[in-house]
């Protein structure tokens, strides 16, 4: 059994708990995306988007929904879909066997504590006192800091960068160029110069985190920055120091994060969001792409815009400021009408243009 | 012949295809902006808003426009003076010469195949099975992992990250810090906790492609992150998986290109705009700075603002918008002064503020 | 003394120039947050924001301003708590000494001039003809490129990339992963494709200026890309070729500053800002969040939004753009009173509907 070998439908069938229709003896020998995939190849219908994709696909099988109907078999039929495409791609791609020990070329501080299953890649280095736990996986290029705790199972993708004092739990995966522990960006001005407040603080990432890449999460001025356990942070966030992330949170690309915020549990946060500091952000909040959050956010609150109002009327406001040119012109229109309504009725002019505003004749 | 001799403007001439009016025999020695040049330094006038500083300019001589009038010379007239800076620029500042090799202290795998026109740089890491083209550039500290492939005359700034199966054509130049193939940022939430779907496709970078200093593009979930020919890509840019970008498309710093988009060829997207995810954006379409783009674009067409309309449009609500309080005032206004004519003329008090919408009295 | 042993109260006061209300020989031990301090360790209270925890706060003291009334003691009470915060936070937690001298991992090129009281860690590499001055600190994984300069006690930490030919002043720090001296993006379209205009300037960056992790700043076309003395860059910030920054400037992270604009001193641009290209932006301006500037800014001028305008008057168009589609209802319906009042004086119907635009009954 293996990826050359690839897999029976029965096989596949059986490791993903999936119902099958067509024949159990057939042979896959890979996954691909419905428009590339062969007839020796599995393929998946999860989003519906990619309905025609799969009708015109020639994969040899398909996975799909309980409830998916009309498209022609083989298929494996799941209840819980996107856990069997999971399961399904690890099948065919298992993560990379690891090779316990320390490469020759890595710099490993000597009173370090490396686990003997440990993998330190090429030109590593490790810092004084650092404690790097079972099955982790450095790879080459990675700086850990002095007195960084790493546990087990972690993996730290080329060129991390883990600074002074900051701890990673369990299962935590950092991708490439990722800095955890940069100072805050904190500064007091004493009349002529901004002089640097001490950012003396840690990181603290709990464990199942997920980093991405070229992503910088500050330490704390003083106390910790806090990720908890099973937030998902994609490429290029800026986490802001003495931040505090909830368990389960989704934090998209590009997003920036004010200092000493506190984002509740489950929250989600769209590309390019930006927070001020000092927010507090209540559980299950979401927040839509380049959303401007200048004011805290109850638990379960939808807010989209700048500044962020709330979802629904958010996209009123977006769907009426298009017209904003044509209600201007019809205000003034109003206007005229009004003032020749009241000259017909000898009222006397209004004062309402006397603000002294330039009209924009747009 | 060469940068400390200089050439004579004559030689300038030849070089760049212009029209001298001037000594030919007269030499110069660099090239220099318009307000630092000296007499023996030329310099150059393409962007009409420089025209005061090519004015008061000591250059020695300037390559300007062939239409240019009312400067004093010499001058070098081109036709495509874009074209004949470039030429310039690279007479006085040739590139680098490369010493073929590998540095001894570089970390190549032994399976690696790194053709011998190649220089691998100091503490560079080339991973197994890789393949590094002829008169390929591999600057220091660069990780390029298994099964990497990049093309002839590439060039890997210091400290680039290349994942596993990533494909770079010919010529293609990454700055550093950037991370080409970290894995792309899915989920699937299992009830109680984000599970990760594996990101087992890669990325393809085909020829004449840059990419900026700590831009990210990451690898496919299952086939191909695709960037065509010729599209230049700046810093700080986030490309998610199975995005596809046409050829010679601009992408200016700090975008953000979420998963599944398909971006035309001839694309430009301004800094900080942002797509949401499996977009359709036509060929030529163009993008303003700061865009929020949540919808598919058709071919050359251009657009502004957030949600992304079209750029005249934008450009209308942008001026319309200042005047919004005004507009506010002088419409509760109206309806005061509608009020009262109702009053007058006997006609029943109109139910239009009924909606219970508190009236901001801003 | 020091750390372990900590200071008293008495001492502490001395340190700081504050006034001391409590025993002078009580022995604190270590600074803590408000929330976390115990009775052996000292805390602050800056940001009045904080006051209820101060209240609550275990602290066996607390650094005030002079005018806090109503906590209990210990208070250590300072004219400029700030700046003692900041002798605070030191005291205890000082800076790592210095090891001079070069890690035997790191590559030297043999032409490169480090000075003997200067510290360059593992793996780092510094390029021909390099200079690095007295008491630099360049951690390990640092790229430093051919004819860099890096003054007396500037700190380069773990993976930063200093581009050829960059100079640094004294005490400049580069948080990790910061590129600055990759190449500007710069291209002229020759009607088929985008050719690179080589970018041969460099970067300038004066004494006492801070840039973050993973922040790039490109090098000049021609020239120099120039920050000057005493300003603070944050994370992931975007500084374009030929941008020059004026003197105490505060630049937060996330910021886009595109090519050739030139931004005063003083200037305070907060997270996210975009500038276009060519700006100028005068002394001592202010950025709110998210604004999009795109034209030139007076000294002094405080502006929000996209595009930026006036902070005031932003202010106001942020209130009252949540009600836009209020506005838009009650326009309507100020159209329909009108039309019924001319109706009834038999004034011949209004023209301002005909614009053919659609109205959105959103």
């Amino acid at each position: 059994m293996g990826a050359p070998a690839g897999f029976t439908l029965g096989e596949l069938a059986a490791a993903l708990r999936a119902t099958l229709e067509g024949d159990p003896g057939r042979r896959v020998t890979g996954v691909a995306p419905l428009e590339t995939a062969g007839p020796e190849q599995v393929s998946f219908l999860i989003d519906a988007r990619y309905r025609a994709s799969a009708e015109a696909s020639r994969a040899g099988a398909l996975l799909v929904a309980e409830d998916v109907s009309g498209l022609r078999g083989p298929l494996l039929r799941s209840t819980t879909p996107q856990q069997a495409l999971i399961a399904l791609l690890t099948l065919f791609h298992p993560p990379a066997s690891l090779s316990p020990g320390i490469h020759p070329s890595a710099v490993v501080a000597s009173d370090a504590r490396i686990d003997p299953s440990a993998s330190i890649g090429a030109l590593a280095v490790i810092g004084a006192d650092a404690v790097i736990g079972p099955r982790v996986r450095v790879h080459p290029l990675v700086y850990v800091g002095p007195h960084v705790e790493v546990g087990e199972e972690s993996v730290l993708h080329p060129r991390v960068v883990l600074g002074e004092g900051v701890r990673l739990g369990c299962r935590v995966v950092v991708q490439p160029g990722a800095v955890i522990g940069g100072d805050g960006f904190g500064y007091a001005f004493d009349g002529s110069a901004h002089r640097k407040i001490p950012q003396v603080g840690v990181v603290v990432i709990e464990d199942d985190v997920d980093i991405g890449a070229n992503t910088t999460i500050d330490r704390a001025t003083l106390g910790t920055t806090l990720i908890r356990r099973g937030t998902k942070i994609d490429n290029l966030v800026q986490v802001g120091h003495n931040v505090e992330i909830g368990e389960h949170s989704i934090i998209v690309a590009q997003v920036g994060i004010s200092g000493s915020c506190r984002l509740g549990r489950g929250v989600v946060a769209a590309g390019q969001v930006g927070f001020a500091d000092h927010l507090t952000i209540g559980d299950g909040a979401m927040l839509g792409a380049q959303a401007g959050v200048a004011a805290d956010i109850p638990p379960g609150e939808r807010r989209l815009g700048t500044p962020a109002v709330p979802m629904g009327q958010a996209k009123r406001v977006f769907a009426a400021q298009k017209h904003l040119p044509d209600m201007a012109r019809r205000l003034r229109a109003a206007e005229r009408r009004l003032e020749r309504l009241e000259t017909r009725l000898g009222i006397a002019p209004s004062q309402t243009r006397a603000s002294g505003v330039v009209d924009d004749q747009a």
